[in-house]
């Protein structure tokens, strides 16, 4: 019965790729496997910066064993922000911090009460939230599962760089 | 002593239900499986559309056997985005994409530098992350576990309609 | 080989923390484990709140049994969001309610046709997805693994403060 369930006979014509272990309640199958790491990216200057392949070497050796899964990213900071986008045109990155510094206010105008860690915090942090701290992406067949043109953003919303951690969790068959 | 913990002695009084493999450390219960699949979402307007039946339609015939899981959404594109709303009213859907376009400059008096796809376009990344590409729902009981009114949105930010795919992960007992 | 995945024979300066199943594909040892439970949150005033600690009271007999894992929290509703941001100075969070009531028109010159269940309404749908209403937190060593700084924020966007509901789904070995 678990077995039919992953291989139903009706598949949807719009499916191109299925991937499964429809052993896995015998025995003779490797249960799920999970790794995590925490790196350190270099600091950066505020900003998109793509980081995709920063990300791969990492954990290249673990990846590369995941027929199917999910590798999970968590930036541990709360004034930067990971998030996917367009992995060519330096300017996308470019016109986003743009975006960002003309939407959240800074300065002295700005209407924030929390001013103590500098006139660049209070927007850092709404940054943060805007984007989010966590990605999930897909695992298939040994690589990160994106679209041709997705990338990973590491988006530095403080003026002076440091360097970030983020734990990287892998999880899949 | 892992059974205990699925069975602890002190249970909150505000659980209102909770799903375990308590015997997962036994040969004799099914590992956690996994199921993968990329489907295609037909073109759709720019704007706010509600998917939930399309996703669920194609998956219905892994999900259901599940007990307990995660559900991944991944869109592979950077100029549309998935997020969970409201399910009811249209006009919500609608006011949302009033407030996306009220809040992304577009046109000629829009400072971006990336103007090669078209005017709609670097306002479409920027929204692309705004929302995210990305959505994890639970799995409880066979079916996506979402609140009465919550709905999965597919937000197409280009003024072009194209296919969208979408690459679902299934993970759980 | 699967050992080997997880054994790198180089292993990267940057790492930190490294927690596998290397022997995952033996019938000894116990397959990933998963929990799952739906609590309710008491209703808080219209704002951002640190759930930090109610979170993981609600979980930590579970938790404690995760030696490397996931923690998924998704809410139930559409008119609140979750997201991390920082867990100590409180202006930081009424500055973020200071933001989304800046950025999010409100009140008779907004533009949303969906008011029918009040003003406050429309605006919190949209605050709603601009944060998202879903969390994925590694766990090592039996713990949250977040930054410092970094805490759980439920965002309370409607004006009359009702109980919310978040499902928590623990997975991991």
């Amino acid at each position: 019965m678990q077995i039919s369930m992953f291989l139903p006979n009706k598949v949807p014509v719009r499916v191109k790729s299925l991937h499964t272990n429809p052993a896995a309640s015998t025995a003779k199958v490797a249960a799920p496997k999970w790794a995590q790491k925490t790196i350190t990216l270099p600091p950066q200057k505020r900003g998109c910066h793509l980081i995709t392949s920063k990300i791969v070497k990492e954990i290249e050796p673990e990846l590369c064993g995941f027929k199917c899964g999910l590798a999970h990213l968590f930036l541990h900071h709360t004034s930067a922000s990971l998030t996917i986008n367009e992995n060519y045109d330096y300017d996308v990155r470019d016109d986003t911090e743009t975006f960002l510094n003309k939407i959240v206010p800074e300065g002295p105008s700005a209407p924030w009460k929390h001013t103590i860690e500098g006139p660049d915090d209070m927007p850092a942090h709404i940054k943060s939230s805007m984007f989010g701290s966590t990605l999930m992406i897909p695992i298939t067949n040994g690589k990160l599962n994106m679209g041709t043109w997705q990338g990973i953003w590491l988006c530095e919303h403080r003026d002076y760089p440091t360097s970030r951690t983020v734990v990287i969790t892998l999880n899949g068959i």
